[in-house]
């Protein structure tokens, strides 16, 4: 499946009174990561996203994150995210961040398509995958046999 | 002229490596009094108001703040907000955050009564403030014989 | 096991351009529902605490929230956290975030008791619960002998 | 005088509900790049120029930002970061954010070299800017003479 990597410098306002990231900081970050790899892999800006599609977003559903050793102000982390899973409204991601090679982030999202509801102002809800959307994220069908990828 | 005073405990994910409030966090708090003492004056919640008085929101076009003296995580900080100014289609307001009663943060803001420009989609224009909301802004409210606002 | 509700405002900076809490704000506001369960439980502040007990904080290595429907601005939250086990050198932590009564997020959290590594400038290792904060997290204080710690 | 530009993409995080920046997250932004302007000019990274000058940091005391028009989730804006004078023991910063060549926000920020107080726990105290840092930051002595950059 597609992935995307990206170098972050972690700055001042990123960390705590320990010196280290504030925990929620690496959650943002791979929400970054999340629409910069969906922005590649439909080769498309976000605003363009909502427009060719006709959708509303992808909320996170579910999230999971694993924090294995600190990282701090100053350091040059590198973010990998792929895409995990697709099915039929929602998509998964992983995320690893390392820091000299070693892993010290792991974090894992559930994602819903979702479309306004026009019965409901404000409300949003899921709507199936286009089939091109769903076919790139799975790195086109014969990607899909391959295997998980390591952890 | 009207004013709103909260009490705001410093929360650890506030603070810096240096154990001190990061500055930035400071203007989000000066946002969140601003709204709370426009609504308290109106008698509306932000998104209500919007429907009362058709506008699209408040944006900063100035803003200042001197650092007097640092803050740290678990203090207890005390922000009184109050108008410093209306005019015809903006308005001051000014922040005092202080800590055990000595002043740490002082703020200054210059806002704009904005609404949706429809030649021009996502831009906004300066719209004069109606009427009653400048009076009450500038502590007149009492003089008004105009209803309250519906709720 | 011990607990701890507050209500939050929703603020106009917690949320994004889909007018919804940006969900990583979300795991803020548990990160300082636990320093402030923590504090109750053991009857002092978190600086107070890293005297009283020698160690340097309590880190999350695991967490995990669900998101069932979105909260937007204004709205006023109410977070219920509550100790979910206690380890040796652990504690888990749950949050439960409501609406007017329905489920809104779900939140998870493991956190380690740790103290710097004086081998390893810059580094924390984990080190057993004090007997006397294992007994309070788990909810027996009341069968404790033991004195209140200084405050 | 010294400068550094860099280009930031911003982020749906970045975002209020009004789709535009939320503007404390300017203010951060200007403070990463007063760090990496720093770093650059004095040839090293934050934490080691404390080891290199003895110091404890350069807290800002007083800031302020004019916003002239609003970005834009996706944008990718430039800010270029220069210093604006040289005191004692302060010196002083301009910010300018542009879009596509226009300039949406202006920043200004006064910051003071400190160490901590080794009479006062937790205090810090300004203390004079070592030659070497007051003269790379000036843009070496010849560049005194020059005009104020032109706004």
């Amino acid at each position: 499946m597609a992935s995307l990597t990206r170098t972050v410098r972690i700055e001042w306002g990123d960390c705590d009174p320990a010196g280290i990231v504030f925990y929620p900081r690496y959650i943002a970050m791979f929400d970054h990561s999340t629409t910069l790899l969906i922005e590649e892999t439909l080769g498309a800006r976000k605003h363009q996203l909502y427009r060719t599609y006709a959708f509303d977003g992808y909320p996170v559903v579910d999230n999971r994150a694993r924090f294995l050793k600190p990282t701090r102000f100053g350091d040059d982390v590198v973010i990998e995210t792929r895409f995990a899973g697709v099915g039929r409204a929602s998509f998964k991601l992983m995320h690893r961040l390392t820091l000299e090679g070693e892993l010290a982030v792991e974090g894992f999202e559930t994602r819903v398509w979702v479309v306004r509801d026009p019965g409901h102002p404000g409300r949003l809800r899921p709507q199936p995958l286009p089939q091109e959307v769903a076919s790139r994220f799975a790195g086109e069908a014969g990607a899909m046999d391959s295997p998980e990828p390591a952890r």
